[in-house]
């Protein structure tokens, strides 16, 4: 496995590999990886002869108020992984190497970043927008790789890939979890023990709430269904419960054929997220 | 030569290109071809095994009250001139074929667009950016050609490119004009007669101006040469007249190496632009 640490590097590498005629799966994350991530890898794998995964925790897409600082690090436990699940190349670049210049031209996402976590983080997506613009350039992958847990941005990257004509296939995920039905997530481990164990009542109440739409579909009361389950049975807020056709995550209508029902709660020292999507469509 | 109107022949051709190794040299334009743009074909032949022309008039940069429908168009003429050239591949999408969804993501350009031709028109930058990216996803090339009479668009793009990694080199081609020292465009031919007698006097105007310059420094007195000489020689309205440091197209400092002299003029039915771009550092 190669470690670069500079575009130049990185982009050298690539062109040779385009040379050769070798599909590249490209699987982006910030680090701290879970087996989330070695899920996207392992996809990444089937389908390409060579995966590259970037490690970068990217300060584009954090609020001026949010995690940067404390999101959690821990390279060579990183590599070490990334290597055993079969990555060829880790792209590692500092922050000064990925964003040495600003001569101030914006990616803004659109009406699709206003909803759910975009709507308690705003500029997250545009700075996400950013860097996938960025990597996407550098890495010039076949395919790209993302896990369904973060479905807002998997959305969005997706129309962005598709109105920008982006030559690369983004592949969908599932989620991943643990035994108890907690969605795996870098920051899992700055959960408190009694939260790790309140934590499984998120995925319950969002199955709750999905077998209760599927039955009524009754917006309100499938929101209220998930908030009342999650609030009364663990010490996490609510920022979010919604429930939104996907992937346009404009309100469910009659035409929809996949609804996402997500929410986002607020623990002592993390937000955690999580979501199922559901095909409506009548049998 | 070849020409595709769809994005998935233009595609696969370009993927053909890729696996066999071939460099690929891109000249966008919007058509009604002139010595200008064969001056940029002519460049990329020398340096490229594939030359790629695009011809699209992009609506996403024309304003409401600009020139879209009447901006001259003329395939059949462009095809044979860009053949004989040395064109090997004319990329001529349909506005429906380049926009067929609209996800609400924007890129938008920053201060230096705000200078010059973006000050009076408000959103230009920002279509040029969009196509320009999207362009670069279809069409791959190793290097790109620009003209320096749009030496906004350029400095923009040469911005765009290193901010957002593009894995593709801008090439500067210099202004190619008519033996009275008018700039090629494809505008020139909605000038009147009359017009066209006056025109000449953009480039005298700008080239005292530049003289002015370099002798006293004074960028009050070099605009006030340029608009003067202008404005009583002909039946032209300035637009403006800056002179700035490029490319980042602020107030030229001492530490500005290069200086940008431009004008737009406004005639009955065309607005022309012209400059002049010069070094200056001490010998």
């Amino acid at each position: 496995m190669n470690v670069y640490t500079t575009k130049t590097d990185m982009r050298n590498r690539i062109s040779s590999l385009i040379r050769e005629g070798k599909s590249i799966g490209f699987v982006p994350t910030m680090g701290f990886l879970h087996e989330g991530h070695l899920s996207l890898v392992e996809h990444a794998r089937k389908e390409n002869e060579i995966v590259v995964m970037s490690i970068f925790v990217n300060p584009a897409q954090f609020g001026p108020t949010e995690d940067f600082d404390t999101y959690p690090r821990d390279f060579e436990r990183d590599a070490k992984m990334a290597e055993t699940a079969g990555v060829d190349i880790i792209f590692h670049p500092s922050a000064e190497e990925m964003y040495p210049f600003d001569g101030g031209i914006q990616i803004i996402a659109g009406n699709q970043s206003k909803a759910l976590c975009g709507a308690s983080r705003p500029g997250h997506f545009d700075g996400v927008l950013k860097v996938i613009a960025k990597l996407f350039h550098i890495v010039s992958p076949s395919r790209a790789y993302f896990g369904m847990k973060d479905a807002q941005q998997l959305a969005i990257v997706e129309t962005f890939v598709r109105d920008y004509d982006f030559p690369v296939e983004i592949r969908r995920v599932p989620i991943v979890r643990e035994g108890d039905g907690v969605a795996k997530s870098s920051r899992n481990v700055r959960l408190t023990d009694l939260e790790r164990q309140e934590a499984p009542i998120i995925y319950q109440a969002l199955s709750k709430g999905m077998e209760e739409y599927l039955t009524t579909q009754d917006v309100q009361k499938t929101i209220h269904v998930v908030a009342a389950k999650i609030e009364e049975n663990s010490s996490g807020k609510i920022d979010y419960v919604s429930l939104l056709d996907y992937p346009s995550l404009q309100p469910a209508n009659e035409d929809t054929e996949q609804v996402l029902l997500a929410t986002a709660v607020y623990f002592e020292k993390v937000r955690l997220i999580d979501n199922i999507i559901m095909s409506t469509k009548k049998g």
